[in-house]
């Protein structure tokens, strides 16, 4: 009526955000006050603080040789996924046998910590010397006040800033992540608001704003889960063999999750069926297979975390993360704290509504 | 695709917002800090502060004697408009003698001030005594700091939480308004976070937040103007005439404006139309008319000021403003501070979004 040409408005949201919003993140050289940080809230606008934990004990003490002391053989949590095939890590969409695109959860075990660590440090220095399996200790649990409890007093208790800002007496959680370079976690979000600590090694996130849903191409998967195969020759299916060689690379197999028969005919939430980003923001490559006419206008947000480094990642952000270590010592650590998110105000309900506008436009 | 039903986008923003959102304002009883405040912010959500301008001199010295001692003959901006005609305040969507809905800005002219004052006492006391116009000081440029510069210290320079959370030096606006309970605003919005302050009388203000866009019924309406006619028995275009009485009310005529030939065929933005919201959402009855499909979602949120009360009336919140004096003072007497908001982060992009998406879905 008023517009005879009207624009797509989805393409629209998209390129006035770009207009209004750098991609080049703002960087910080000290914590801000709780009010500037509020200023990156309302704005739902990332940040880094380079060396903001610079003098936090654990920047300044955990190197690979001081963990395998302090925790020696204690049992941690590890999850367990093959090597070397794209988008086949922990919690990532995955080809299944069959050819369609499932979610892959990882095979996860109990290992003692020293064991876990000598594999990844090892792997890292001589990928093909391993039988061929990403580990990566990233229970997002709180498994830095349970399982890695004994390392909770060389961390910050809390981000102060961030517990008087956002009123809230302590995080709901706070994460240690532990893994090589092998590790990539996929596309995702949270709904929450992050402060992301590294601590060991380098981070790589790549960030897409909540209204980038038309970008990621996010599908309904069938949910599924590695396993490990163990003296198993007779098992008939499949296993992962090297592209390149033909070898077995992992005892790991992955099978799709018993999904309850009341849900089966079912939609949506309560399909059993997980929504999640099939695209991916750095391959231009095979996965552009799963772009979306919209993936081309999203302009990510790049940012690297060297050690010491913090990351304000605001809720509902989409990131992906990726790692490289330092040679010498093999790994990656980092320590997150998520913060509940505020369900009130215009964000939660903006974001919900750029999906249903992106979903009803599928459907015609 | 992934719902096969799906609900009305635009009608599940409204529900999902109102179920997470109260339309009962918060009331605060003291200034909040800047922190305190950027919540709001980042909430884009309205509060009240009782009392929070009890104490300023204006708040306690003004009223009709003060200001007319203080003010006397100097010459002040009066808009008027004539009296008793649904929808026909300055600014406002009003039927032009054609039947169509057209875009009314007031009658401007200087008057004396005490001249100006005492009309609005007396049609406040008798309203039938006068000769049916309507008259309010409520030039919204800067007015305190210029026009009524003299009153300009009996009022806070700026609000001081708002100035540090919002990091400005001073605010854009500080507009002084003063009329009768004959004045209503109708409903728009502004691109500007608002600190409302009440000195006399009672302001009653009904809120929607920004994404009711569809709600509002905005359409695109021709400008037009009062002229005053004087003395000029022989123009045959028809004045206003009383209702009830066949009267005439005032000799203020309705004009077209003049648009400019080359916008004449355009649209939009550069057509010379206005778009304004043409529903009320205090109107079950004739305006109705205007209502949308989506209007009855609305959940206005509704909050009368008393003197000395502060609104934060948040950046691109619509607000429907009329106002009731107390009978002993006849006047009503305000005084607002604009501050810049923020066009970074989500809120512009996705109201703008809002709007787009219904006015496609209006193309269908
Ligand atoms: O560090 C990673 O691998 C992923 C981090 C992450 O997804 C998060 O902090 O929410
Ligand atoms: O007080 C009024 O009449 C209207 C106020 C208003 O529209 C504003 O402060 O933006």
């Amino acid at each position: 009526m008023i517009n005879n040409n009207p624009q797509d408005p989805l393409a629209e949201l998209i390129t006035t955000y770009n207009e209004l919003n750098s991609s080049v993140i703002e960087a910080l050289h000290e914590e801000p006050s709780p009010l500037e940080f509020m200023r990156f809230v309302a704005r739902n606008t990332p940040f880094v603080i380079r060396g903001g934990a610079s003098n936090w004990k654990a920047t300044q003490t955990w190197s690979p040789a001081y963990l395998s002391e302090h925790l020696g053989d204690e049992p941690v949590n590890v999850a367990v996924t093959p090597l070397g095939y794209v988008l086949s890590n922990a919690d990532s969409p995955t080809l299944y046998e069959d050819g369609t695109l499932v979610f892959a959860k990882p095979w996860e075990e109990s290992q003692p910590f020293t064991e876990f660590l000598n594999y990844i440090i090892q792997q890292e220095k001589d990928p093909s010397s391993l039988q061929g399996e990403v580990h990566y200790a990233q229970t997002q649990n709180d498994n830095l006040r349970d399982e890695y409890a004994s390392l909770f007093n060389h961390v910050q208790p809390d981000i102060s800033f961030a517990r008087i800002a956002l009123q809230q007496k302590s995080p709901d959680a706070i994460n240690l992540w532990i893994g090589n370079s092998q590790s990539t976690t996929a596309l995702h979000k949270d709904n929450y608001e992050n402060i992301y600590v590294q601590i060991l090694g380098k981070k790589h996130f790549v960030l897409l704003p909540p209204h980038c849903r038309p970008c990621v191409n996010e599908k309904l998967l069938r949910p599924a889960s590695y396993k490990r195969v163990v003296n198993d020759d007779d098992d008939p299916s499949p296993l992962l063999l090297s592209e390149t060689t033909g070898h077995v690379l992992s005892k790991l197999k992955l099978e799709l999750d018993k999904i309850e028969e009341a849900s089966e005919s079912g939609h949506g939430e309560n399909s059993g069926l997980v929504p999640f980003a099939t695209w991916d923001p750095e391959d231009d490559g095979p996965s552009g297979d799963y772009a979306t006419p919209y993936s081309k206008l999203a302009q990510p947000v790049k940012v690297t975390l060297e050690p010491g480094d913090m990351l304000y990642l605001p809720a509902m952000w989409y990131h992906k993360v990726s790692q490289s270590c330092n040679p010498e010592e093999g790994i990656c650590v980092a320590v997150n704290y998520w913060y509940d998110m505020e369900f009130a105000g215009p964000l939660y309900p903006f974001s919900a509504f750029v999906r249903s506008v992106y979903e009803s436009q599928q459907h015609k």
